[in-house]
């Protein structure tokens, strides 16, 4: 016999639950406003109908809700349920025997076949009655008036047609039997984040460059004043590098060099001093008020601060005197600075997670998040996490984010795929991508499809970055101000979340440090800038513009509904966005070949655009701000790198004709 | 913090362990003396080196084994394990940092680049020092060796030398040290069968229709007597239809008419008269001892015997009076009948699975095949198991070969896919198929690709039948005796277990009821028949030959190893089967059209085969004894329906050029 508990009399198979990830131990991630669709595999043995509901709740109320699954072929059914509140939410699936339904269809078989029906309305009338017994109200008049009829025996068609009527297949559906139901043996999970998880625009500046005066350090309340130039350009995320005391020890000069001069000012990500660690600000910053006050300014501008947790420490730090086991210790008795054989990094001490203490180290850690969030922050961009336990990560991130569930984290892990997938799927709300490495046309057809089209979107939310302080892109390097253009259409079109550091970016900073290195020049992350942010090549207008382009089609800020479509050209790449009712629908089409311009075909799939291939529609660039009337899928493009690198072209379906004038009709 | 009973420290992650069905909850297949190959996502956060063991355990003396598992890139590692004993085995997996070869490595990149290592020798030294404390003999030996020498300050050079030792590294994996080690969360479980369960012939027969006399019921041991005709044509399992006694009660006549004739035998599927029910034998056909004398006869040629169970049972069974409660009541008092609306079965009761008195009907039905193994029988033919809930399966299944492991079921599901797939996955070890109706090209390539290349190979055994008493489809209906050749060489070389009804299968019947009906004009199911086995378009020979073929050639004895190869005519259909280690190597190309000869080219994937491009490889024509001499991917073939419809070609790989002459040399 089966588990005592099992009845064996439970016929209906729910299996191949969708979404789910690694069995049910992660849960998918969707904003608020969003809908969960869930498709299972429903089924029993035999000829019976199946019905099966989707059961969800969210953890505030646990007030599970039903919604009825439709069959969509195959044995597959699809449920849908929205979310409603940030948070999180869970959800599985009930399947039973339809009796009732199994009854009707067999029943209008044997009318249509002019059988014998005088014992099948009976057996109806039993099922009905089955069903009166959990009714109330109108419901169950109809029912006792229907099982009169059935049981009639003198009047059989009165019966006949009682039993077929749909207004008593629609009341019967309103009391499901569930008789002997079989419950999905697992409950999935979701995290609803904020919108801001999904659609966001990120630039990255360090604020002690923002100084008014060259050579003078920047302060937070400078920052503060480059807010309304940064807000022009439309961004909606303000994310500042690590602000807390730089260490002195080991501190690295400029250009990385292992010796600093005394006016060095070092790397914020070499975080601790005697001045203090991960919840101080840097005395040339400001104070810790001043931070506040940034926070408000930022919000009268529409942005939102996002700040650097980056969990290591310079020999300086006070950790490092406090908490001397949260260290490795070497031989010698020193304690192991951070290594990527041969390269060493005297200035960092990495916090050792295998020590015996990791607890108390744990909780610390917690601590410093708790603080800034104490102080307004409610974005994380977490620095290496792929250098820290995932299990950490996923105690961290459940147990803020069940305290605040509001607040976001973005992952900077730039490494192997499994682990940069495996940080979203313990709970980093965004990640970074290998976008920057990603140029031909094939290359990010493969990833982009990888990530918009599996279940990796699922967990794993991509933020786009043309460039970071790390990264500046051969692409970037060789292809002058087109190629900044290029990288930033299409960071901003193919993800719905999408960031620059500036103003590197938008001043087309483009000098590698060396050959063959992705490193800048003089880099930032070493010492002060100061730029000239009205330097005639600026990209600040163009920025704006597509960002605009962004905040105005909804379409542009999901990434789900990422679609390629044909060129016959390989420097020209073409997809398109659409939001689920085909309101919005954006084309984009980029020359990919910061050198020359390029002509082509595009070949669409109109089918996924709505769009009928008998009928012209217009496609209006809000880019390049041409119209252009199209017919079917096969379209002319060209494409010129220095005034017009790319369509990103609207779709607007009617194209009026003779038909639309009243006199026609 | 995590849950108390998790490690915080545990930084190795396992997980997308395959093959793995519907998340462990099923078994894989296996036959003894295969092996299990495992592959794993294992990594850690860091940079460090990570090791991982596949483990396994069979269900006899679950003493668990270790298979240390190889990394396959991008963070895959792969392991394999022998499966030996027919049975249950298990298998999980468990990875940890490797201190050992991650101090190693780095090592190394330290020395390449000229660094200090003076403290690097004593934190490795110190690693050695731990593996030392669990080592024994000569190990410990080379560990004490091996720390002297790191620990010499005197003679850094010979430190260095000690511990990039590779006699050292090999020492030391003999002792993993799985300190913080993650256990993969589930057991894995793999069923292990016989080899006939991956690889076996099967031809179906009417006992009662072997009788030498025209019009005479045969007996079990006229049947007998056709032993020897069956074991020439090289098949390996004889399958009858229920042997048991037939109800009279609304007895289906000949050409399943409603009214059958005094003389009329009645359906063998039609079980149950007052001369019994499932453990019975029909009387006509003999006595139990008749069938135990049968099951020997037939192993002395070579075959084993599979029974018909088929859990139905008519008006007359003894369970109808005994077990009133195991049937569904209608509420006029009688008998629900089997019906799929608007078609009537008043001659079969179908059981009641939903019944109060399930338990009580299980165990009953558990005794029929107890009581059937109990004459011998190892191998059942199960009739519409679909129809029966899949939790008895399960139950029953599991709990027979529990006791039984030796025991094989086939399941005659013919249903919509998951419905077939989940009947394998509860354990039926062989499944019917949609073969019959896959006649194209690309019809057949899907489906096989499907079978044999997707997931579903790990639980779903297909065997292959071109027809059977219930299915002569349209294909042999219209294609005479070159379509009759087709079918069998598609099933006996597409798949590894194959099966015919016959002697309608070699005698080439292929007259149906009526136009559009797949059933038989005169239906064997309904009437004695009595034919002509040495009729001269009989296709004994021809099967004999195709069965010596699959019994000589090993390649096509499993079926994970299809693969389709291009042809550029839609009527010609390539494809290969090979050994591992490509010792037997079998390309098959069929004429699907049995109207024409086809001509064509075929483009073999020469890599797939272990071919060389440019060396010539001689194909020996098994089934037409030609030799070609072929090289390269693109080969011509023409073949002629009458007389040559496929060529299953055995790959030679060598052709002797001058340089095998010892001349040469």
């Amino acid at each position: 016999m089966p588990d005592d508990q099992v009845d064996g009399r439970r016929r209906v198979v729910v299996e191949c639950v969708r979404p789910q990830i690694d069995c049910g131990e992660f849960a998918i991630k969707r904003v608020v406003g969003e809908s969960v669709v869930v498709e299972a595999s429903v089924f029993a043995d035999g000829h019976d109908q199946v019905a099966c509901h989707l059961l969800y709740w969210c953890e505030y109320d646990k007030a599970v809700q039903r919604s009825p699954m439709e069959p969509i072929g195959n044995d597959r059914w699809r449920g849908e349920f929205p979310v409603l509140r940030v948070g999180r939410y869970e959800y599985t699936i009930e399947g039973w025997i339809d009796r009732f339904q199994t009854w009707r269809s067999d029943f209008a078989k044997r009318i249509a076949a002019g059988q014998d029906v005088h014992v099948d309305l009976l057996i109806g009338a039993q099922i009905i009655q089955d069903v009166a017994a959990r009714a109330i109200g109108k419901d169950a008049d109809l029912f006792r008036r229907s099982i009169v009829r059935l049981r009639d025996k003198d009047d059989q068609e009165s019966g006949k047609n009682a039993a077929l009527d749909l207004e008593l297949l629609h009341a019967v559906q309103r009391y499901p039997e569930r008789h002997l139901v079989t419950p999905y043996e697992k409950r999935l999970g979701v995290v609803v984040d904020r919108e801001k998880a999904r659609f966001s625009t990120w630039y990255e500046i360090f604020p002690r460059s923002c100084s008014p005066e060259p050579g003078r350090h920047g302060t937070l309340l400078d920052c503060a004043a480059r807010l309304p130039y940064i807000a022009s350009m439309g961004f909606d995320v303000v994310y500042l590098p690590p602000i807390h005391p730089i260490g002195h020890t080991f501190r690295k000069g400029r250009n990385n060099s292992i010796s600093a001069q005394p006016d060095d000012v070092g790397s914020p990500w070499a975080i601790g001093s005697e001045q203090g660690g991960h919840t101080s600000v840097h005395p040339k910053l400001g104070t810790l008020e001043d931070f506040r006050k940034f926070i408000s300014s930022a919000k009268e501008y529409g942005l939102e601060v996002a700040l650097d947790i980056a969990f290591q420490c310079t020999p300086d730090h006070p950790y490092v005197k406090q908490h001397r086991e949260w260290f490795r210790k070497r031989p010698d008795g020193t304690i192991q600075f951070a290594e990527n054989p041969p390269k060493l990094y005297q200035d960092i001490f990495p916090l050792d997670f295998e020590a015996p203490e990791w607890h108390a180290l744990w909780m610390e850690l917690k601590e410093v998040f708790l603080f800034w969030i104490g102080q307004g922050v409610r974005i994380f961009r977490v620095d290496n996490p792929h250098t820290k336990p995932f299990l950490f990560w996923q105690w961290i991130i459940d147990g803020i984010k069940e305290q605040y569930p509001d607040v976001l984290f973005l992952a900077e892990a730039f490494t192997r795929p499994h682990v940069m997938y495996r940080l979203a799927k313990v709970g980093f709300s965004q990640s970074y991508t290998y976008f920057s490495w990603r140029n031909t046309k094939q290359e990010l057809t493969d990833y982009f499809r990888e990530l918009t089209q599996s279940e990796v979107r699922e967990y794993f939310r991509p933020n786009l970055w043309p460039n970071t302080p790390d990264i500046l892109p051969e692409f970037l390097q060789v292809g002058g101000r087109p190629a900044f253009m290029v990288r930033y259409i299409l960071a901003a079109t193919l993800g719905s979340s999408c960031g620059i550091y500036g103003p590197a970016f938008e001043l087309c900073e483009n000098t590698p440090y060396e050959p063959g290195s992705e490193e800048y020049l003089n880099s930032e992350k070493y010492e002060l800038k100061h730029r000239d942010l009205d330097s005639p090549g600026s990209l600040r207008d163009f920025i704006a513009r597509i960002n605009r382009i962004r905040k105005h089609n909804p379409a542009l800020q999901s990434d789900r509904n990422l679609r390629f479509h044909k060129t016959d050209n390989p420097s020209l790449i073409c997809y398109s966005k659409a939001t689920d009712d085909l309101s919005n629908i954006i084309i984009v089409i980029v020359n990919l070949d910061s050198f020359h311009n390029q002509t082509g075909w595009v070949d669409l799939d109109l089918d996924s655009l709505g769009l009928d291939a008998t009928h012209a529609f217009q496609v209006h660039d809000l880019l390049g701000e041409g119209r252009y009337l199209w017919q079917g899928a096969r379209n002319f493009v060209e494409l010129i790198p220095e005034s017009l690198p790319a369509h990103i072209l609207h779709v607007r379906r009617w194209v009026r004709t003779e038909t639309d004038f009243d006199y026609y009709l």
